[in-house]
């Protein structure tokens, strides 16, 4: 997500309350943050932050952890959460360090509208790269859950693959989820578009 | 497919050169029918036989046997394969007794253009079922693999659930196998279709 820069911007993510600003301190630990043994979802690449915020919103029962890597992105969604969202926090971080953060403590991740990463000499950026599956498998308790949105063929299709081969069973498939499931919790990126006509992709990836 | 009644078919299916009346005396041994040890390929569902009899003749160094229960599609498509297809074998057999023809010893299972069953009620009749996948696993020799094509949306994201739940690793999928491959041997049904403008999924699925 491009934004215009912002001035001040590390004053306004460090004043929010949501932000957890050292979070490889919590590696293994993160139920003690949020005081409670809920299951933990989490959504890399949260933009905005309304997919995340909605669901914390709906499910008080479910802990959510936002992952967002830039500061311009962060210094504009920070302000606009809702106060008392106890079951909520964000975290700055490249998700390339994800397992540095997290350890047998995630429950669900959330892959919405991610960068798909066209070239393929790219392709291992994608976030269901073999980089990143290997990651994921050690931040999660037990069952590992991934769902993914995208309006990208290609990377769906590239997920599919990748998902599949690393022993996820694949379910809640479909190529227009907006057909299928018309009244949901959605991203900005997926309000865009939407708008323009583009048919949504969906998966549920479960090992 | 559905055919205008053909008279004398079990005369015209019993004089072919490719018929093998009694495949389940064959089960386990299909090398000696072929009399080499070349991979064996089948597909089931074969109808007029186009996409078998052309990969015969163009692979000779791979043995085919074709698939299909119906004595009306038998009775049209084996007078019209040309003579001299040592690779080529046609079986008349409902794919359900599939492994009481094979044992171990196939290599690769084409599924084109298969009947998509579109009441959930029937689900278990597609030819991507847990019925189906566990008879497959009793005719494959080693390596597993399903080739599947079709034009129908509901039945591809159906096998991309169940082959993956069933360990498959998913490759080669395609939403649009005639942007991705225009040079190729086809079905007839996939020439209809695509006539009609449908687009063709592919997937290949290993295990």
């Amino acid at each position: 997500m491009r934004l215009r820069n912002i001035k001040n911007k590390e004053e306004i993510i460090e004043n929010s309350k949501y932000i957890v600003l050292n979070p490889k301190d919590y590696k293994g630990k993160w139920s003690k943050v949020f005081n409670n043994d809920n299951p933990i979802y989490i959504e890399i690449g949260m933009g905005m932050g309304k997919f995340i915020v909605e669901n914390a919103k709906a499910n008080k029962n479910i802990n959510y952890i936002g992952i967002e890597k830039q500061d311009n992105v962060l210094a504009r969604s920070l302000p606009n959460i809702p106060e008392g969202l106890d079951n909520l926090r964000v975290i700055r971080l490249n998700a390339l360090e994800i397992d540095e953060v997290f350890s047998k403590e995630v429950d669900l991740l959330y892959l919405n509208f991610s960068d798909p990463w066209p070239k393929v000499r790219h392709n291992t950026r994608r976030l269901t790269s073999n980089i990143f599956l290997e990651k994921y498998d050690k931040i999660f308790k037990d069952k590992k859950i991934i769902e993914q949105r995208t309006d990208n063929e290609n990377l769906f299709i590239y997920s599919i693959e990748m998902l599949s081969l690393y022993g996820y069973a694949l379910s809640e498939v479909s190529f227009d989820l907006n057909t299928m499931i018309p009244e949901r919790i959605t991203t900005e990126y997926e309000d865009k578009f939407m708008k323009k006509g583009n048919k949504i992709y969906h998966l549920k990836a479960s090992k």
